[in-house]
């Protein structure tokens, strides 16, 4: 194999261990023989059009060490579609720099470029390896168990919702609108019920995408719930749909539309919250830690760190080995103990492709996650979730 | 002194270490030999209306050891007006259950019923301690340096928004407005400049109730710095006021308002969000963190932890003194380390009061906070920030 030089990029929303990828890349990038100049592009993709270019390998090891507990993307990201013409662009790029593996660090739209550019430098004749490794809190990435990113969120959201659940309950204010993101898939929502050691704890009610939201469907459930509890802790996905699959909430200003046709979802708690005091009458409030979830360092799992850093280390060692073309994948094995072992998948079979929760994770009134999810989510989140102290059954409030 | 019983409720909203003054009070009595029964009431002044007790005294020492880890208000909490029917209630249950102490964890609010209960036991000749200890995120009690839970609420501001800023300048969004509580003053959304090192660091504006929010001045400021930078973080506080007073966003439904005739105030990020992105067409979402400011175990800063937990110690001692008519403040003391001593004020001083930030500590454009507050504010929210990897200058994005 012709001796040269690694292009890293990363793509997308940032998860909190986005930078644990890029350590294990550059390390083992390091040690390899093979491998002469360790290039980061800053912003993605746009960074390498731009020849906006790092020099990563001649970094103090002890800065490369602290990206393990860095958030956001510690290159800068970007979310651009690329055009035909900048792809040729892109290979002009990777000749005059001599990139001979290119490493990109990004949920489905990326992989979609990844594809794009392995392809291209192939029908070319250029000697590249292209391999993608996953990151999205969203876990809404196919053929990977699941997603770097998305363990270290759903602990945010577990312990989050616990301890607003705690005090709402002590207050009680009645009623909680909790958001979380996820803007066509529940998995983070899902998340939420981690933080459910018994029935009376928070959250009540989970609602997810994939299920039609109906508002007075909702308003029953906040209803009986608060008869019964005196309070209600709801979760909801930003992404919530009514039944003709229209957001319920979505800003479609101009300015918040992508280059993906995505537009900026979000404020579902807000809204559904005003709903709630103004036809039920009830104190409600609403609570939207929207990017805390996907930056909150003090809230990473330490499984999720542990293995956005093997994936890194482990795709430069396919890619000396000649592998390309593909994204890495978590592959969890039939153990008592949780383990995963690292696969691959074609780059176009996962490219545009998006995973959503299965029917036997969310419960037939559609308002709630089975006891299954917990079943694989629970050994995402790392270390068990804090107990706090309870002095006394605290009844239902009555005034 | 008459041997006789304790009683202690907590009130208001909860903070995140309102239960290490609750420790250090049940901690204290179990040690003073004229204290027989420590109960504590569910739901504030609310339980002990309804005699809803419990007995604090029988609990294993390792539970009320763990309430030092505990947010919410672990006996429940209430924010409700007392009538003066209600007040001669409140001596009756005293008498019943020989309560001769009792300690009011709350804010202003609750230092006005504890005055009040204190006067009346005085009129009746009934034999009664009564000491408020302060609590409170909002910071705007008077006659005392800082009160316990501004310091932790202050850390999670101040680390969520540092979190938040790298996150937004990897991507880059290109404005996310962050909403912090605080419905008159602007002690939390201050507390967000502490992540700032440097001039390019987030926030890059803060707005704060105690001066006239001018919309047409924000979308000038905003737009400024994006031009310089290519994003903006910008902290607000949820009380924000136009320039007549009234509330920016503020939910004025008949269930929202409480027993104080506060409204439940909010979800101006989101509104200002709106606004940026209709009028400055620029991307902008919105974070409001909500209850987790007030609840993020992680986030506790150990000096606020400290604090609260000497505070309920020593108000223990100094009723057994036979202090009694007061809430005990902490005083810094002029020394070049940080340190402060307990002193008491007037419950009737303190209540109904309230404390507003300085005008040496807002800038003179009213978009910022001065580094007098960082003097402040930086040794109440404990050990030092995070230092995050930082790859390379990030430069404006430009597409």
């Amino acid at each position: 194999m012709r001796k040269g030089n690694v292009l890293i990029a990363q793509s997308g929303g940032p998860t909190p261990v986005i930078n644990n990828s890029l350590c294990g890349l550059i390390e083992q990038a390091r040690k390899e023989g093979s491998i002469s100049k360790i290039y980061g592009a800053k912003f993605g993709i746009q960074g390498v059009l731009a020849q906006n270019l790092v020099d990563l390998g001649s970094k103090d090891p002890t800065l490369i060490e602290k990206l393990k507990q860095t958030p956001g993307a510690a290159l800068g990201s970007c979310r651009r579609r690329i055009t035909s013409d900048e792809y040729s662009q892109i290979l002009k790029v990777f000749e005059i720099h001599n990139i001979r593996h290119f490493f990109y660090i990004g949920g489905n739209d990326s992989m979609d470029t990844a594809n794009k550019v392995a392809e291209l430098a192939s029908e070319a004749g250029y000697d590249l390896r292209v391999l993608g490794i996953p990151k999205t809190i969203d876990n809404d990435l196919e053929y990977t168990d699941h997603s770097p990113g998305y363990g270290s969120a759903a602990r945010y959201y577990a312990i989050s919702i616990m301890e607003v659940g705690i005090d709402v309950k002590s207050l009680p204010i009645p009623v909680s609108i909790f958001e979380t993101m996820g803007r066509n898939s529940g998995w983070l929502a899902a998340s939420t019920m981690l933080a459910k050691r018994d029935e009376i704890d928070a959250p009540h009610l989970i609602y997810v995408p994939e299920k039609p939201f109906v508002i007075e469907q909702f308003l029953e459930d906040v209803n009986r719930i608060y008869k019964r509890l005196g309070w209600v802790v709801v979760a909801v996905s930003e992404g919530l749909k009514d039944e003709d699959g229209k957001p319920i909430s979505i800003s479609r200003k101009e300015a918040n539309i992508d280059d993906f046709g995505h537009g900026l979802p979000g404020d579902v708690s807000s809204l559904l919250a005003d709903i709630v005091s103004e036809r039920l009458e009830l104190r409600a409030r609403s609570e939207k830690p929207g990017l805390c979830a996907r930056t909150s360092i003090a809230h990473v799992s330490e499984v999720d760190r542990g293995e956005a850093y093997m994936l890194g280390k482990t795709a430069v060692q396919r890619a000396v080995d000649g592998k390309s073309g593909y994204m890495l994948t978590l592959n969890r094995e039939k153990s008592s103990e949780y383990r995963c072992s690292i696969g691959t998948i074609e780059l176009n079979k996962v490219a545009n492709e998006e995973k959503f929760l299965p029917d036997n994770f969310i419960d037939k009134e559609a308002n709630g996650i089975t006891s299954s999810f917990r079943k694989y989510a629970r050994p995402l989140i790392g270390s068990p979730l804090p107990k706090y102290a309870q002095l006394a059954k605290i009844l239902p409030f009555s005034s």
